[in-house]
């Protein structure tokens, strides 16, 4: 601790030196008049605040002290501008990603520092890029629906022009005329050209590539005062439509409506709520160009009023995608999420720094902040690091939350239930664009961000180059979109919308009702009549307190309606060990796949049970901490005990284990089940506490087309008993059913004594 | 913080009243002479001591604190002595577990706190016991070969007894003669009586079991000043002797050479440097009663200089225990060892504070203290306090060690190669009594606490009644103990020694030698000629720091040597995904066991690879790692890689992964590799480093009866010989020998350049 601390007070001093030599340089800078650079992230305003603060703002110096050494090690180590070969894991993409961000920060340094050195590397790198790009044909590497020059994909050579118009606004004073000339015409423009004009098929649709894009083009006109280029990044190419039947590598649409650029981007994939609908993940990544582009225009062009565009929906999706994260700051992985990224990735650092300084400096955000122990070196960042310095500090307020999905939050959304260290994820939403999952009402289960009941998330290991060269692998497809890799409900062994992007794409499911004002109780109900043409789906689930309970739990209610006779299969993606069970299993000596297709061919059956008739109950060990689930079920049911991993001929997924219930030759059915998390175990002091279930009985005691009621029954012989509202659930409807001779009533969803 | 502050303050005030209030009676215990209560741990000569520190010993006051906390919640819950009825795990037995350290922690509360309440609580439920002890017949629960009558095994009853004994010494003197003959009468004598006259089985042996059973008779005799139970205690029951050849519940022999009481069982299991023949986890167990007795008997008859008893062995087991260790603190699991235990368990604060007080107070025993952040509330416990509070803390210095194994040192032993944050635990012991496997010359390895290669401990959850009554589960024969279990060579699918006790138990293996001086290169060989009667066993490990690897790295040299021709597997149990191998494999669409016996009946075959003719490469990904083995192999060898988990009816065992190199129909022949930890990868900043091996080849140049020299190329081109003399590896052995037209000449174990 102390060496660190006398590591960063030596910094300072020397900061603070180099700042002292250079005052009469500083006042050149704050004689700059509006329009002077720099102006797009990093204003002349703030860096006369900044250095004036300097030394005095912790959060602040601290990121300071150590982006300058990073470049500091960058410069030590030479530049490297190399000609593009690699896919992405390899040399040639590693560096010249690595040049864009220390582009990016060594402009910024040159600025708080006004330390010539760090202009001189950004501009002689840009001169070395400046030479490279005027020979590049496309990309050598030919995988992608949009060949870059620098990169595989335009994709990264938008991040890059993305943090290069910070980097050069930063350096724009420093440099000559006749350099910026020779800048702009040869790489800059040129470059805007290939990603936008040259590239439609990346540039002109709504997808978080074109964002990146828009914001590149968008930045870097900013930056060299060309409305052409910032019309092109605000409302697409003119003139340009593309075939909307064309499909990307992903199976997405190119672009279903025609619409494109910046503001149809806000438009489109946010819903009024500030959802994402690609999920989390990707507007983690979406988001940057999102909230960078949006601060240069405020700050260059605040007669747009971007932040208020779509009823301020850019700062709303700031604080949505901070609740769509776990107790740990790790984003749910809804649809292709990779497990881990968090909101302590940079690009969030950044995302909490704007939405604190443009939307009200509301203080929970500094709790963030504080966590990512970081900040941005800019405007934004000095107001946070003022913040937190003045104690303004709260935690940031998760809540239960719902969360519209599409355009108009007309197409589903996200229920987010919490209760204590329990929170549920549960999904009733739109398609979610090319990354979407086959999974209607699924649900993923955490506790103190650990994960209970799994999404399995994306299969790709990004950026490693091992691994498919760290893209989408085969099994992305074949295993981790389809319905059997979710925790809701497969029919017939087929995915939801058949596995078809393009019927999956028209659908959405419909939120029944959502209510979280009860302390104790927590529900979110939604109904999907889509998935499966023939069988209507309605799922409800409940977060419940109770006090005969060690911790919530998950009562669990999903009513299937079909005219004809089906298999239901509905899977627990538990993790760890099987501790008990109280119906008989008979493990498999050989192991075979659960089925040929639609993902089943990647489940090898380990076991094979029969059901209880009454309750099935299965209790499992992970890391310490017992599970048990409690599940009602005839005699005539199948527990399948199943492991991921068949036909996995490069050991690209994960070996892990379910539970499976399936239900043959049945109509209408609803699925009713009861998930605990309870007790710990020490294997320093061995002791086991309250490895037990506290669930006595589980029982439907009505199920009908307007009620479903579920009585539980704990082991100290205590009952209560929850009632949904299957059709009237408005605030308003008046309910009064008899159910074994006792009659109840009540207004509104649901009923819980 | 500062609530925690807040709260310890509020304890500290009403201990300080208390202690205030009852100023008169301390003068009381001041007086008492020496033979006065207490005597046996906490001594009154401690307890005046204490008493005179509290409030200024930071460690010590928190500890109370919290045990104050502790007992007074039992003490508010009531006092519950249940008829005996349950195995571990189950309610009779968690509450007379519960009841044993609560007594003993009240008891110790009476004296420091000088309060009544806390004598009285311990006396009334000692009378509760005096009045059920006289009428329980045997534990109902018939499973153990020795049962007991509180709990279903003599083992239990002598924890109890262990734990009481201490209670009973504090509250001596409150309690009248007429309650001390009561209770000695009628529970204590009866108590001793039936944990070792009545159970020669349990308590004539040289066994953990037993040690408990000696200690626990021996302390009840302590404090009652009953030379009789005393000497029972220091050497076995006189007179009795039991049948050579019986064995017990795990298959170890009863008492196989007659010997018997507490000095033959620190004789026997104890080498001379420390080593407890069974491993850590069982040293960890059963030193609790080896040193609480031992500190006991310092207390009350110091003549016997029990801790100079075969020249200090008991204060050298808890340094080599504590070096058993990995940088967690948690113990190596060698032979039956969960994984997870530590030296944060209460039994090693014990052994630490009275190694500290009883062993010359060595300063890095504190540190230890310090991570265990708690002490034992008796005289050595004040002792470390002290020390921490006067600034005397320097690290524990964990380093590479070799402990010998046996008695007299002369069976074997278990070499610790330590390379910065690399550790590797090379086994060369002896059986290890009826807890060892069938593991010679087998390895694991681990980095900053986390492990690369593991070993996979026992198949048992220890105290979790829903597996096996948190017994050894018959997967523990069938697997754990099994020599595919482990990683080192099986010859013709059998395990060593047959997996047959009788033999195993015979013989160990040899050092060859041990070098750890050079800071860079840490080598240790062993041969091992028994485990196989037609096969030699000869292997060399070294953890190799080089500048052009990331992270030292494991090089393996296994020389096997036969007239005839057989079939080698050699495993490598890592964790994690596989990323990448040179090698050609086809996954199996179903699964099937790999044999029908020793072991290979638990292994499903995954895929099944064609080795490379030169170097096999592998590499793994596991919890944002990178590691990679290289392996010599020629084109016949094949590579199978497995998961645990075929024909385990309940879910016991867990379903890990490995990589087995097969060499088929061959003689002699040596098995050469070397195993990386490289990179990182962060999923917040998805960037992937340093994600391939820097072996470019690994060679095996010579390989003859005296030499064997492995050449590693790294991919900088650079080369290092490692050479290893595999007859004369004395000191003074002088070697000279020509690879490749040059000569090398060194003399001692190894040469590395």
């Amino acid at each position: 601790m102390s060496s660190k601390t006398n590591f960063f007070s030596f910094l300072f001093s020397i900061l603070f030196f180099i700042i002292a030599c250079n005052q009469k340089k500083e006042e050149t800078v704050d004689n700059s008049n509006n329009n002077s650079h720099p102006k797009l992230i990093l204003t002349a305003k703030g860096v006369k605040e900044i250095r004036a603060q300097l030394g005095t703002i912790p959060i602040f110096d601290k990121t300071l002290a150590k982006v300058k050494a990073a470049v500091d090690a960058e410069i030590e180590n030479g530049i490297e501008v190399p000609i593009p070969k690699d896919y992405s894991g390899g040399y040639t993409h590693a560096r010249h990603k690595q040049n864009w961000f220390t582009m990016q920060k060594a402009g910024v340094l040159y600025q708080i520092l006004n330390d010539d050195t760090y202009a001189k590397y950004v501009k002689d790198m840009l001169m070395e890029y400046e030479v490279l790009y005027k020979t590049l044909p496309l990309h050598p590497k030919t995988r992608s629906y949009a060949r870059g020059k620098l990169f595989w994909q335009c994709l990264n050579d938008s991040n890059w022009l993305v943090y290069v118009s910070q980097a050069y606004d930063c350096i724009y004073n420093y440099l000559s005329a006749e350099e910026r000339n020779k800048l702009e015409n040869n790489l800059f423009r040129p470059f805007a050209d290939h990603i936008s004009v040259d590239s439609p098929q990346f540039y002109q649709r709504v997808h978080n590539h074109s964002t990146w894009g828009n914001a590149a083009v968008g930045m870097i006109g900013l930056v060299m005062d060309d409305q052409e280029l910032i019309d092109r990044a605000l409302y697409g190419i003119k003139g340009v439509r593309l075939d909307k039947t064309k499909k990307d590598d992903d199976g997405g649409f190119l672009n279903k409506d025609g619409k494109a650029g910046f503001l149809a981007n806000i438009e489109e994939p946010f819903s009024p709520d500030g959802y994402y609908n690609e999920g989390p993940y990707y507007q983690r990544y979406a988001g940057y160009p999102f909230l960078i582009f949006a601060a240069g225009l405020q700050n260059v062009q605040p007669e747009l009023k971007i932040f208020e565009y779509k009823n301020g929906v850019l700062l709303k999706s700031i604080d949505a995608l901070l609740n769509l994260s776990d107790a740990d700051g790790a984003f749910f992985p809804l649809n292709d999420g990779q497990k881990g990224m968090s909101y302590h990735t940079s690009a969030l650092v950044s995302a909490v720094n704007i939405s604190y300084k443009f939307g009200g400096e509301a203080p929970g955000l500094l709790s963030i902040a504080k966590e990512q122990d970081k900040v941005v070196l800019d405007d934004s960042g000095l107001a946070v690091a003022l913040g937190i310095k003045n104690d303004k500090t709260v935690p940031f307020p998760k809540k239960s939350i719902n969360l519209s999905d599409g355009p108009e939050g007309k197409q589903g959304g996200v229920g987010i239930l919490r209760n204590k260290e329990i929170e549920l994820v549960f999904k009733y939403a739109s398609q979610g664009s090319s990354h979407g999952h086959y999974d209607k009402l699924s649900y993923s289960l955490y506790e103190d961000g650990k994960e209970i009941i799994q999404d399995y998330g994306l299969a790709r290991f990004v950026n490693i180059e091992q691994k498919g060269g760290g893209n989408y692998l085969k099994e992305n497809k074949t295993w981790a979109k389809q319905t059997i890799a979710h925790n809701t409900v497969t029919v017939n062994e087929t995915s939801h919308f058949n596995g078809k992007y393009e019927i999956g794409s028209k659908f959405h499911s419909n939120l029944h009702y959502f209510s979280a004002d009860d302390a104790n109780v927590k529900v979110v109900s939604a109904i999907e009549n889509n998935a499966y043409p023939e069988v209507n789906m309605h799922r409800t689930m409940a977060l419940i307190n109770d006090d005969d309970f060690e911790k919530p739990y998950l009562l669990d209610i999903m009513k299937l309606t079909s005219a004809k006779a089906n298999q239901y299969d509905f899977p627990y993606y538990y993790f760890g060990q099987v501790l008990e069970t109280n119906f008989d299993y008979t493990t498999q000596n050989t192991l075979k796949p659960l089925g040929d297709k639609n993902g089943y061919q990647h489940l090898f059956l380990e076991a094979k049970g029969k059901a209880v008739a009454g309750n099935s109950k299965f209790s499992w060990m992970h890391h310490n901490q017992f599970y048990s689930l409690t599940s009602v079920t005839n005699s005539k049911d199948q527990l399948l005990m199943t492991r991921i991993g068949a036909n996995d001929p490069e050991f690209n997924l994960r070996r892990d284990p379910a539970l499976i219930l399936r239900r043959n030759n049945t109509k209408n059915t609803t699925f009713v089940a009861v998930i605990e998390s309870h007790g710990s175990y020490s294997p320093v002091s061995e002791s086991a506490i309250n490895t037990k279930s506290s669930v006595k009985e589980v029982q439907l005691v009505l199920d009908s087309k307007e009620y479903t009621a579920v009585l539980i029954t704990n082991i100290n012989d205590t009952t209560n008993l929850f009632i949904t509202a299957n059709s009237n659930a408005s605030e308003q409807a008046k309910h009064s059913i008899t159910i074994n001779g006792k009659n109840y009533t009540w207004s509104g969803t649901y009923y819980f004594q």
